[in-house]
Order: C-alpha cells, then sequence, then structure tokens
C-alpha cells in the first residue's frame, strides 16, 4: 500500500488544481484577460512546464498531473492574452 | 552531485512563486481582494498548506520552499479577504 502521505499530495494538488479553474475557465469565455501581465503569466506558464517535466522525472504523479492540468489552461490563457495584445495593438 | 533534473524543480518553484508575487503583493498593498473568492481562495490556501507538508515529507525543496512562499503571501491575502468580508457584511 502506497504511503498516506502520497494522499497529501494528491489532495495538494486536487485543491490547487481545482481553486485555479474557475478563474481560467472564466478568462477564457469572457476572452478577458486585462488584469494579466503577459510576462507573469509566460513565466507561471513556464514555470508549470517545467514542474510537469520535473514530476515526470521523479516519477509524481501528484505534481504531474496537477501541474499537466493548469498548464493547459494556462496555455490557453496565454494564448488569448497574446491575441489580445495583438488586437489591442 | 545532485541530479541535473532537480534543476527543474528549483527553477520551475521559482518562476511559478515569482510569477505570483507581484499580483499577490498588489492585492495586500491595495487590500483589494474583489477579484477573489473566498471559497477558491481558501482551497488555494489549503492546496499550499498540503503541498508543504507533502514536500517536507519527501524531502523536496523545490516544492517545499517554492509552496512555503507563496503560502505566505496567500495566508495574508486570505486575512485580508476574510477581514473585507466582515467590513461588507
Amino acid at each position: 500500500m502506497e504511503h498516506p502521505f502520497h494522499y497529501f499530495g494528491y489532495i495538494a494538488a486536487i485543491l490547487t488544481t481545482l481553486s485555479f479553474l474557475p478563474q481560467a475557465i472564466k478568462k477564457i469565455k469572457e476572452k478577458n484577460t486585462e488584469g494579466i501581465s503577459l510576462i507573469m503569466y509566460t513565466m507561471f506558464t513556464a514555470g508549470l512546464f517545467l514542474w510537469v517535466i520535473y514530476g515526470f522525472y521523479i516519477q509524481d504523479i501528484a505534481i504531474l498531473v496537477g501541474n499537466i492540468i493548469t498548464l493547459l489552461f494556462a496555455v490557453i490563457i496565454l494564448s488569448v492574452k497574446l491575441k489580445n495584445v495583438k488586437t489591442e495593438g
């Protein structure tokens, strides 16, 4: 049986990922990325990508899955932000 | 020498933590937590706390330090949010 503390990791991943989703979905639906800094969000997305790689390397499901889901939404939001920056000119 | 992939974790922690700080500091300075959902932020903070415990258990500096710093700011923001909720009544 897996050591119980792994459940801390799974629950942590679920909580931080779930808490991120409503705002992410709202931003994607409304295509409203006004309050977002392009630099900060690029850093955030790059950081998530590295967490995914790191999670894969250390074979840690919690890190891997939690960050893959968040990365997916972050990439979509970043692309909306980039489109908005272009149209704002 | 530490396996190089550990640096992925350190850089990931630095990027996701740094990208979080400007908005966190702004919210704390301006005491403006309007755009924040109390439930989501409580979930986020609880998730960060569990990441810290998990990072401690698996002895992972990147997870531990990155999430401790983020947790510190999240707890401050959550307390500001709770105060604002009380005053808004």
